[in-house]
This record gives structure tokens, C-alpha cells and sequence, in this order.
């Protein structure tokens, strides 16, 4: 059978994958080449490169980890993080939660700031946090947390961290090309993202950068890191200059990503953040105009990528889920932990952050609801998202 | 610029990644759907099903890593050792010298059988190894030794490991879909491979099946397993009907290794090992008959889908490689470790296994050889090589 004809198009505006540019799709396709062929090599050195610039860090140690955002996230602790070290994880939310399971293993003391789900980490907890008993080795930060939709005050926390001398390590898995992130700017020293969010790539690939400071810590480790395939320190020697062989790229997934990464650049980082933020400002108009709450109050604290929207009073979350998939083709997300069954995470990451999709979207979400017996004002939704997103396109 | 115009047509005939087919490049580009997405599940499924096939087992767990071969090297590790535990490494080449690095960073006590470059393990020497001190808990071997050529004797190497109830894990990336595995006739307890040779799908996979006897050891640890990614009970029950959300699965790559694995299907294992015996006989008769020499001595010791091959006295290796690649199109590998500079590796795995990439290869080799004034008889090689391989096209 035509494998093709197995993978119809989706709207995806879940949280995760967004929707793949044709051109990327179509630069996924081009031949495999030798992973040491020096064409493969000029595409390496030009994705790195372009990581520099969406990162917004001059870190030389910048590259695609091979496998997907939660192997970022693996990375970014395991060579950071030694047995018996003390890390301080700010948990707002499932992946704050993993953080903590990852450091945890990987041998850490592990103290833990909670952040009621739906809200931002309380910076002055954080400074305690950081001050109680010994230094810690790193802080660690989900910027925005897929899990509730909240973005977190980075700066703050992350300046905090630094006046205790912690390294900071910042999941910017859904914020990385839809939100700023400024990893110099903002201080990060460890900061990772996936390939398949706001920069619109296939799943596979997990961008990691990390500052000399941090690569400074890391080159005077006592134990080596327990992982070999995602220890930074090879795997830096392989996309660097000496091209130490030490696995596979995926090649063909490197292509993608240089794709995804020149379309960012054609559009520019500044008008692409102004794009994602409109076109939230449109979805969470259109879906306050139909009569549903946002899980997030503020405003400000909103993810521009990921909105978390109550599901409404005696309505079952999955099947609308089911309808909107299978008869509009569009793909939103459930909740996660506490919050499943009780929210939908409604992604506007990259190429799926356009008026068009939200307008889709609120349509078929509004009929849904609908014929489900709940009492939304479609056109009220329609029109208010329409006149808020005008300037996104 | 179009990404494609940087991408030419290689023939890749080094050791991985190998040509990939047309149908798999396409398949690869279907729209990416959400990893949660049922037809996506079913996609799963069947690259699941299709993996049991080639690997020759009912394992229930058998999986693709998200990663490539060398994380399916260290999925297979971290599952298996503990710390404190002995592991018997078999060392003949480069990747079983990764193996007892791994192994050491996970803690584990690591005995290991040296076995000299380009010879198969002494089946007495390894059964000793493993009586020698306390029970080990694994055996560890390479099968198809990529840096040397040399195919282990794995049926008798895994019968020694279970008498003294070891496990037995096997590299298979270099051997499965071209070579006969046999995960379950062999006894293999854990077994990985790489999606880029002998399956011929891009890199970015790394196949992994696990005994029923492997598993119940796994679910027996003291300690988790250090990675919390490659932690194979949340990975399978992610891949397994729970669907339990552990990381995001590289959708398009699954898409290329269905396909990829749909081609072997149609194909069939034995024709498939016969072709690549086939091809691999063409290939060496004709190295032969220009006056090379072969690394394996022992035809009954080559593996099929990769041939060693001696630099010929005098002649540098590199520049003899790139001509190759930039006149001729035509990609082989050089040597690694000790025998940098000094064999050619060339592949003739999956897709890259036809007789008319032999015959290209021998042309371009001999004529690259003669004008480094080098007495080649190509005219003999390639009457050779099509004498022996015309039952291979």
C-alpha cells in the first residue's frame, strides 16, 4: 500500500508536533548522504550556525542532540550533573517533575520548588530555595511549561541562580522559535529544546547550547558521564571541527532541521515572535468570546505557543478531542497529571501559528461543543478572533 | 537556495549509511501527524510487527530507539548492567571496545576476551572468560564487526553465555536484514541494531528486541537505570498498547522505517541474504582478481554487507576515497583504529547491495588506482565480479 495514503494532513495545534513546512518535508527527502561526506558536513556546520542565531548565543558548544526533546533534556542534567551534586528544580508542571526523576537518578541531592500548576514560581521561593544548605551545583527551569500553559519569569530566576554561583539549565522544548528565550541575554547556561515545536521540524532532533561556563564544569568532572551517546563532551568533538566519529547523524533529520531553521531565518526572529504572539491574542479572544475560561488568569504569564483551556462543565474531553480529529483534521492536545480530562492544551507553535488555523479551530471547536449541548457563541468567537489576529497571517 | 541542489545522488557503499530506496525517502515526507494520532499508532504497530519479522523473534518487547545504532548499544546496556555487576566483553574491533566503555560507565566489573583485528573469537577462550571468577551477568558481542569485517561465531558464543546463565547481547547493526540473526533459533536475550545499513532507512533508529528472560531480569533491578530515555519499561509502554506518554516518538522516521521494512518484507529474509551472499562474492572475487587483497583471510569469516579490503602498499587512502566520491560518485569508508589508513571498508548492505554498484565500484576503484600508478587488472576484476554475481542484480 502507498504509505502515503495511511498519513492524511492534519491541522496539528496539539502540543507537539506542530505543522512541518512543505519545504522541510520535502528537504527531509533528498538522498541520504555519508555522514562524513563533506556536503553532509557543510549542512552540519550550517545548522549549528543557525541554532547560534535562534538560541541568540554565541556558545561555540551548540548542536542537535540525535533523538528527540526529553534526550535535551536527558543531556542537559546528565553532563551537568554529578553523583551526590545539589540541584535545585523549579516543578510547575509535568516536565519540572521529569527533571527531578532525571536528576534523581543520574545520583543528585534534589531539592524541589513547588509551583501550584497554572502559575508562575514565586522568584523570592526560589532565591530561599537556592540559599538552603549547601551551594547548589545547578538550578533547573522549564521555561514554558507545556504541561499548564504558564511561561516562567527566566531572567528573575535565572539571575538568582547565578548570585549563588548555580548553573542554569532551561527546557526551551515549546518556547525555542516562538517565544524569546535570549540564552546570552538571559543568562542560561544549559538550555535545550525538540526539533518538533515552535521550530517546525519532524520529531528527532534535540537542540542543546551551553555556555562556556558550563562546558568549563563539565571538562572538570570527577566521574564521567554515565550515558556515552549523549555525552556533550564527545558528542561536541564529532560536530566541531575534528570530526571525531562517534555515532550516526541522522542525517536526513539534520536536513530538515537546516530547512526549518532557514525558514526562521527568511522570516526573522522578531517578526516571528510578533506572529505567535498575535495569533494568541486572537485564540484566547476566540475562545473567551465562545464562553470557555483560560486555565491561565494572566495574561502575561500565557504561553504565546500552548494555551490551556478549561474543558467545560459536563463535557468529556476526549471525544471532542476524537471529533475534532477525525472529522475537522485538526489536533489539539489533552491534559496532563491533574489537570487530565480537565483541560485542553490547544498548540500555536511555528507553522501552525496562523489566523487561518485558529479560525479553523474555534469553527469546529464552537459545532463540536455544540453538538455536544453546550451553549458557545461560535460567531461571537470567529469575529473577536478575527479582529484581534488581522495583523497575523 | 533549494536544499536539494546541495544533496546529490551518492552511491553509498560505505559502512552505513547504505542507498536508501525511493518509497522510504517519500515515505519519510508524508505529513507529520501527532504521535498520539491513532493512524500514527497503527504505523507503530505495524514498523513493530515488521521489526519481529526481520529479527526473527516473538520478543514482545521489540522496539525502535529513538536514537541511532549507538544508542540502541547503550539502550541495551543500561537496561541489562547494574552496578557491580561482571560483564563479559567480547572485543575484536572498534565497536566492541564502545561496548566495554559503556559497560564501565554504568558501573559494571568488565572482563574482556581480546580477540586480534580481522579474526573470529576462539569459542574456548570466551567459554573460560565466562567460568573465570564470579557468574557474569551478561555476555556482550559485536556479530558483524564493522571495523574489521569479521562475522563472530554467535551461536556458539551465546550457547557458552547460557550455560553459566548469562545474557547474551548482541550488536547487530551491521548484520540485520542483510545477515541471518535469528534473534530467538540463536538465543539472543537482547539485540539492537541501526536503522542505516542492511534495513536501509536513514539513520536515526535503532531497532531493539528483548527476551522474555531479559525483560524479567530488567524488571528485577535494584537500581533504575541511569537514563530515564533509553529506560526500556517506560519506553515499551509507550510503544505498547498503554501508550503511556514517555517522549515524542520521531513520527517521520517511523514513517521511512515501515516503509524500509515493508520493502524487506516483499522481498523476503532468504532472498535478502542470498542477494547480499551473492553481491558480497561478486565483490570480492573481483577485489581479488585486480590484485587486492582481502583483510579476512577466511571467505567463511566476511560478513556480506561489509568487506575489508588492504590499501594497496604505497598507496595513500584518502585521496583514493575522495576521487571516489567526487568523480565518481561513488562513497567507501576508510579504516578505524589501527587500521586507519590501512583497509578500505565497503559496503554492500540493503539497497547498496546490487551487483551494478560492484561493477561501478571496481571500475572507479581500479581507475582511481592506475593513475596512482598502481598495476590493477580491471578488466579482469570486472569479468570476475559478473561471472560470480549475475545471479544478483
Amino acid at each position: 500500500m502507498d504509505p502515503l495514503a495511511m498519513v492524511p494532513q492534519v491541522v496539528l495545534m496539539g502540543p507537539g508536533p506542530s505543522l512541518v513546512h512543505p519545504a522541510t518535508l520535502r528537504a527531509m527527502a533528498a538522498p541520504t548522504l555519508g555522514h562524513l561526506d563533506p556536503r553532509f558536513l557543510a549542512i552540519m556546520d550550517e545548522t549549528v550556525a543557525r541554532l547560534r542565531e535562534v538560541f541568540e548565543t554565541a556558545n561555540r558548544l551548540t548542536l542537535p542532540v540525535s533523538g528527540t526533546g526529553t534526550a535535551g533534556m536527558e543531556t542537559a542534567l546528565a553532563n551537568v550533573v554529578e553523583p551526590g551534586d545539589r540541584v535545585v528544580v523549579v516543578v510547575a508542571g509535568y516536565f519540572g517533575q521529569r527533571m527531578v526523576e532525571m536528576a534523581r537518578r543520574l545520583g543528585a541531592e534534589v531539592d524541589v520548588v513547588e509551583v501550584a500548576w497554572g502559575h508562575a514560581a514565586d522568584v523570592e521561593a526560589v532565591a530561599a530555595a537556592l540559599r538552603r544548605g549547601r551551594a547548589p551545583k545547578a538550578l533547573a527551569v522549564v521555561h514554558a511549561e507545556t504541561s499548564t500553559g504558564v511561561l516562567q519569569p527566566l531572567r528573575e530566576i535565572a539571575a538568582q541562580a547565578h548570585e549563588v554561583g548555580a548553573l542554569v539549565v532551561v527546557d526551551a522544548v515549546t518556547s525555542l522559535g516562538g517565544v524569546p528565550v535570549e540564552v546570552d541575554a538571559t543568562g542560561l547556561d544549559v538550555c535545550y529544546s525538540g526539533s518538533q515545536k515552535c521550530l517546525s521540524c519532524p520529531p528527532g532532533l534535540a537542540p542543546v547550547t551551553v555556555s562556556p561556563r558550563a562546558l568549563e564544569t563539565m571538562e572538570r568532572r570527577r566521574h564521567d558521564v554515565y550515558s556515552w551517546y549523549l555525552d556533550l563532551r564527545l558528542v561536541a568533538r564529532y560536530w566541531g571541527q575534528e570530526r571525531f566519529y562517534h555515532h550516526t547523524a541522522p542525517v536526513n533529520m539534520v536536513y530538515a532541521l537546516r530547512q526549518a531553521l532557514e525558514l526562521i531565518r527568511e522570516e526573522g526572529l522578531v517578526a516571528r515572535f510578533e506572529r505567535h504572539r498575535q495569533v494568541a491574542r486572537a485564540l484566547w479572544a476566540g475562545l473567551e468570546a465562545m464562553g470557555l475560561r483560560l486555565a491561565v488568569g494572566e495574561p502575561g504569564l500565557r504561553i504565546p505557543s500552548l494555551t490551556t483551556v478549561w474543558v467545560p462543565e459536563g463535557v468529556e474531553d476526549a471525544p471532542i478531542r476524537q471529533t475534532l480529529l477525525h472529522e475537522h483534521g485538526i489536533e489539539i492536545g489533552g491534559g496532563l497529571g491533574p489537570w487530565k480530562g480537565r483541560v485542553w492544551r490547544i498548540g500555536t507553535m511555528g507553522e501552525s501559528a496562523r489566523l487561518r488555523y485558529v479560525i479553523q479551530l474555534l469553527a469546529a471547536l464552537g459545532a463540536s461543543l455544540r453538538r455536544a449541548g453546550v451553549r458557545v457563541d461560535v460567531g461571537a468567537a470567529l469575529a473577536a478572533a478575527g479582529s484581534v489576529g488581522q495583523a497575523a497571517t
